[in-house]
C-alpha cells in the first residue's frame, strides 16, 4: 500500500468531524433521540425544558442589557454562561450552525471574571458577557478549518485575532465557534459539517457566510456574534435569522486573525470587513464603540485613524427607499416589510422620504464577481482537492461567476480600475441624491430553499461601494395567506425567474422579514444613528 | 516620405518646448542677456532690481501672514500676485524650475478676487493668496505634459484635480506649474525642459520629484505650492532647497486629478500622496486643514471620513533620534545639522529624547522599489520612445532598481504581502519605542549633485509604512571649513562609498540642511503638532 492509499476517504473524515463537533455539546445538553425539531426550532428553547425560566428571562436581553444586569450583580457570568451553553447546545441541535463549543474553558474564564468583578475589577463594556465567533476568525487555542474537510485541525490559532483579543479585554466570554460555507463565499452555510437551517423554518438555508452566528443568535445562542461579509455575509444570515447586523466599511475594524484560505496574501482587489451580529440596534453601535475606542490601528496599519464621532442628527433624516434594484425585483413578502415600514416612518412625520434609483446594479455585480476570484478560484479548489470532500454547487456556482478565467495582472488591474471608476460615480450620484441614508430590501427574497442563494446584489453592491449597511427585523413573517407571487408576473430576465422559480410562500412560511439601511462611505457613525431611529420606529 | 518621417526630431521639439516655456515670462520679467546668475540664485531677487522694497517684503511673509495681509487690506491680491509673478519669472531665470507661467489669467482672478473682498464676501482661508502646482496636477485648462516630451500639449486638463478645486474654493490664485522629472521619478527634476537646479548652489539638484516647487518656494517665487511624494518627492526638494514640506499618510488628502502615467489604473501596490510646500510649519497645518475641511471624502471615495482633529499635546513629547539607517552614514553636514538641533531640543528641558534605531532599511528598498515597478516601467519606456527623447540616466537607474522583471500577478501580490507584513511589524516596533516622533535625517547628504541621487531610503522608507512626515529648514548651510568627511572612514557598502563619492563640501557649498519629523500611520494631527514645536525651537 502507497502512503496516500493510507489516508481515510472524504465520507469518514467527515463523519469524525462532525462526531467530534457532537461531542463538545455536553450530555445534559443533548435532546434525547426521540425529541423531534419541529420546522421552527425556535420553540425549543422552551418546550425542551432545558432552561429554568430565570434562563428564559436572561437570553431575552440584549447585550447591552445583560452587560447592565452582570455589573449591577443582577447575573454573575457563570449564569450567563451556563444559560448560554445551554440555548447554544440547542441551536446546534436545532439548526447545526456550531463548529465547536468550549464550556469548560468559557466556564473557568466567566468564574474568573466573575471574581475580578467582586474584587472590584471589571475589564469593559462587556465583562462577563458571553460572545460567539465565526469559525475562520481566530480564537487562541482553538481550531480555524474555515469551511474546509482538509483545514480540519490544522489551523490551531496561537493568538487571537486583533478583534476577538479587543472583545476579551473587553470582557468577553468566548464558548463556541459557528459555522461558515466551503469556500467561505456562498450566501448560505453548508460544509464538511452540513447544511447550517434557518432558525425559524428548516426549508430554508441560515443564510451566509456567517450562517452559523445567523442561526445561533437568532436561536438565542447567542447574545452578540461577530461575522465577516464581503458580498452579504452578515446581511443575508442577519435576514434569515431575523436578526441585528452591521457591515462596516472596510478601514473601520480590523480584519487581522480572519483566515482567508481561498485568495493570495497581497490581493486587495476587494476586501471584507468583519461586524457585529445581535440583538439589538444599540448592540451594533455598542461594537463598533468598543472597536474604535480600543484604536485598532495602532495594531493593524490597514485601518483608518478614526476615533468614533458623536453623532446625533437632529434635522429631518433624508430615506432614500431602494425598491428594486432594477435586475430583480423583490418578492412579494420583501415589497410588504418594506412598504409596512416606509408607511410607519411616513406616519411619524420625522423622516422626509423619498424614492432612490439604483445606479448600475448589473455593472456592480460583473465587477465584484470578478474581484472575487482573480485567480479564478485555485485555492478554493486546492483545499477541496486535497481531502477529497464533495464540493458544493454553489461553490461552483460563485465562481464561475467570475468567467472561468485566471487574470493577468494587467486584467486584475483593469477591473480594480473599473471599481475605483463605480465607486466614484456612485459617490456623486449618491450626494446628488442628497439621503442620508438607502432603506432597501436584504436580497431579493426571505431567506432562500437550500442551495438556491444566487443573487447577490442587494448587499454585495454594497460591499463594491465599500459603504455601511445594517440589517433590522420588521417583527413580520412570510404569511402565505398574503405573500403569494403575482402568477402573471413575467421576469425580467433569467435571474428574475431564478428567483421567483425558487420561492415559494407555502414553503416559505414564518420566514423573518429584515430591512437594510445603508449609509454613505465610512459614515458608520451617520448610519447606525439613523439605523436606531429607523429601527424604533418600525419596530415600536 | 511617409507620414512618420514627418514628426520633428525630439530635438526641435525640445527647443520648441522650452522657448514656448520661457515665452510665457513677461517680456519686462526677463533679465537682460548679460545679468549672469551666480552660483547661488537667490540673491538675483534683490540685485535684479525688479522688485520694489515693498514687494520685497510681501514675498517674505508666509501664506498664513499673507492672507492676513490680504484680509485686513494691507495688500490686494493683485498685488501680491504682481509680486509673486516677478519672483516666480526670476525663479525660472534662475533655477529653471517652470513649466508654464500664466500671469494673465492669474492676475484677472486677483483683481476679482479683490473685488469679492471689496464686496464683503472673501472665498475662503487662501481668499488671493498665489498657490503654485506642480506639472502633474491639472490645473483647468492647462497641461500637464508630466515630464514626458511626448505629452506636451496633449494633457491639457478639462477640469481641476480635486486639491487644486479645493485650493480654488478657498480663494487661491493660480498662476504657473513647476516642473518635475522625466518618469516623476527621481530625486532629482530633469526632464526635456532640463535640470531645475537648487537655489542656494547650481551645482546641485533641487531634488525631486517636486523639485520645480522646491526651487519656486526657495527662491520666493511662491508663498505656498503643491507637491506629491511616494518615495520623498516633497521633502527631497524641500531639503534641497531650504523650505518646509509635508506628506500626509495616503488616505488622508486626494490624489484624483494628478497625473500618473507611469502605472496602470488600478495598481495600488504602492500609492502617493499630494502635499504642501511651503515657507512655514504653521503653513503645512494651514494646508491641511483646509483640505480637512472640504470633506474630500465625499468627492473622493479612496479617502478616510476623517474630519481634522484638535490636537495640541501639553505633556512632554517623546522624540526618537535617528542618526543613521544602518546602511547609508549621512555625511558630516547632515550629522552636524541633526547633532545641533538635538542640543537645541535637549536645552530646553521640553522634551524626552531617545535614540531610535532603524529597522530593516534594506529590505524596505527592496520592497518599495519593486512595487514602484510591478510592470518593469513598460509605460515609461512607451512614453520616452513616444518621442525619441533622450533617456534621462536616472530614469533607467530607478527601474532597474526592481530588477528588470515584468511580474505576474502572482509575484506581485508577493511583494504586497511583503509591504504588509513589512506594515504591521514597524506598527508593533514604533509602539515599542514609545514615540511620538521621530527626528531623522531628509537624505544621507545635503542636496546630491546632478545626476547622483541614488540613495531614497531616508525618504522612501515612510511611504511603504505610510507615516506622515514633515521637512524644516535648520538655518543651517553646508560650510567646508567644517563639512569634510573624514577621508580615515571605510564605507559599509557599494551605497555608502556611492553617497561619499559623490559628497564634495567644496562643491556643496551654502546647500541647506534640513531635517525630517516623522509620525505614527495617520496621525497628521499628532506629527504636524511636534513638529511645529520642534521647529519652534530649532529655529527659534
Amino acid at each position: 500500500m502507497s502512503p496516500a492509499a493510507t489516508k481515510p476517504p472524504a465520507s469518514e473524515l467527515i463523519a469524525a468531524a462532525r462526531r467530534a463537533r457532537d461531542e463538545t455539546i455536553p450530555v445534559p445538553y443533548r435532546l434525547p433521540k426521540s425529541f423531534v425539531v419541529p420546522q421552527n426550532a425556535t420553540v425549543i428553547l422552551e418546550s425542551s425544558g432545558l432552561l429554568t425560566p430565570e434562563e428564559l428571562k436572561l437570553v431575552d436581553l440584549d447585550a447591552t442589557a445583560l452587560a447592565a444586569a452582570i455589573k449591577d450583580g443582577t447575573y454573575t457570568s457563570v449564569q450567563a454562561t451556563t444559560a448560554y451553553l445551554k440555548t447554544a447546545s440547542l441551536a446546534q441541535q436545532g439548526t447545526n450552525c456550531l463548529v465547536e463549543l468550549f464550556p469548560e474553558e468559557a466556564l473557568e474564564r466567566a468564574a474568573a471574571l466573575d471574581a475580578h468583578q467582586a474584587a472590584g475589577k471589571p475589564l469593559g463594556a462587556l465583562h462577563g458577557v458571553p460572545v460567539s465567533i465565526k469559525d475562520h476568525i481566530d480564537v487562541e487555542g482553538h481550531d480555524s478549518p474555515s469551511g474546509f474537510l482538509s483545514l480540519v485541525g490544522k489551523m490551531m490559532a496561537a493568538t487571537d485575532a486583533n478583534l476577538v483579543a479587543v472583545l476579551r479585554a473587553a470582557g468577553a466570554v468566548f464558548y463556541c465557534k459557528t459555522t461558515n460555507p466551503q469556500s467561505l463565499m456562498h450566501l448560505e452555510t453548508e460544509c464538511y459539517l452540513g447544511i447550517t437551517t434557518s432558525p425559524y423554518n428548516n426549508n430554508l438555508t441560515a443564510g451566509g457566510s456567517s450562517g452559523g452566528e445567523g442561526a445561533l443568535i437568532g436561536m438565542k445562542g447567542s447574545p452578540l456574534g461577530v461575522g465577516t461579509d464581503i458580498g452579504g455575509s452578515v446581511r443575508s444570515p442577519a435576514a434569515a435569522c431575523g436578526i441585528y447586523s452591521f457591515k462596516p466599511s472596510v478601514g473601520r475594524v480590523s480584519f487581522g486573525g480572519c483566515v482567508v484560505p481561498i485568495a493570495p496574501a497581497g490581493c486587495e482587489a476587494i476586501l471584507g470587513s468583519h461586524g457585529p451580529m445581535g440583538r439589538s440596534a444599540r448592540d451594533m453601535e455598542l461594537y463598533m464603540r468598543i472597536m474604535a475606542a480600543s484604536e485598532p490601528w495602532r495594531v493593524d496599519p490597514t485601518l483608518h485613524v478614526k476615533p468614533w464621532r458623536e453623532v446625533t442628527t437632529t434635522r429631518k433624516l433624508r430615506i432614500g427607499v431602494l425598491r428594486d434594484d432594477g435586475v430583480v425585483l423583490p418578492v412579494a413578502p420583501i415589497r410588504r416589510a418594506l412598504e409596512t415600514a416606509v408607511e410607519k416612518l411616513k406616519a411619524t412625520g420625522e423622516f422626509e422620504i423619498v424614492e432612490y434609483k439604483p445606479l448600475k446594479s448589473a455593472e456592480n455585480w460583473d465587477i465584484i464577481s470578478k474581484l472575487y476570484w482573480l485567480d479564478n478560484g485555485k485555492m478554493v479548489y486546492d483545499h477541496i482537492a486535497a481531502s477529497g470532500e464533495p464540493i458544493v454547487p454553489l461553490t461552483d456556482w460563485i465562481i464561475q461567476q467570475a468567467g472561468g478565467v485566471d487574470r493577468t495582472k494587467e486584467q486584475a488591474f483593469e477591473i480594480v480600475a473599473k471599481r475605483d471608476a463605480f465607486r466614484a460615480e456612485l459617490a456623486r450620484y449618491w450626494h446628488e441624491q442628497n439621503v442620508d441614508v438607502v432603506l432597501s430590501p436584504v436580497g431579493p427574497s426571505p431567506a432562500p430553499q437550500h442551495g438556491t442563494a444566487r443573487y447577490w446584489n442587494y448587499t454585495s453592491y454594497w460591499n463594491l461601494a465599500n459603504y455601511p449597511a445594517a440589517i433590522f427585523p420588521t417583527g413580520l413573517f412570510v404569511d402565505p395567506a398574503v405573500d403569494k407571487e403575482d402568477p402573471e408576473y413575467t421576469p425580467r430576465n433569467e435571474k428574475d425567474k431564478y428567483v421567483r422559480d425558487t420561492y415559494d410562500a407555502d414553503v416559505s412560511i414564518g420566514a423573518p422579514l429584515c430591512l437594510q439601511v445603508v449609509g454613505y462611505l465610512g459614515y458608520e457613525e451617520e448610519t447606525l444613528d439613523a439605523f436606531k431611529k429607523i429601527d424604533a420606529v418600525v419596530n415600536a
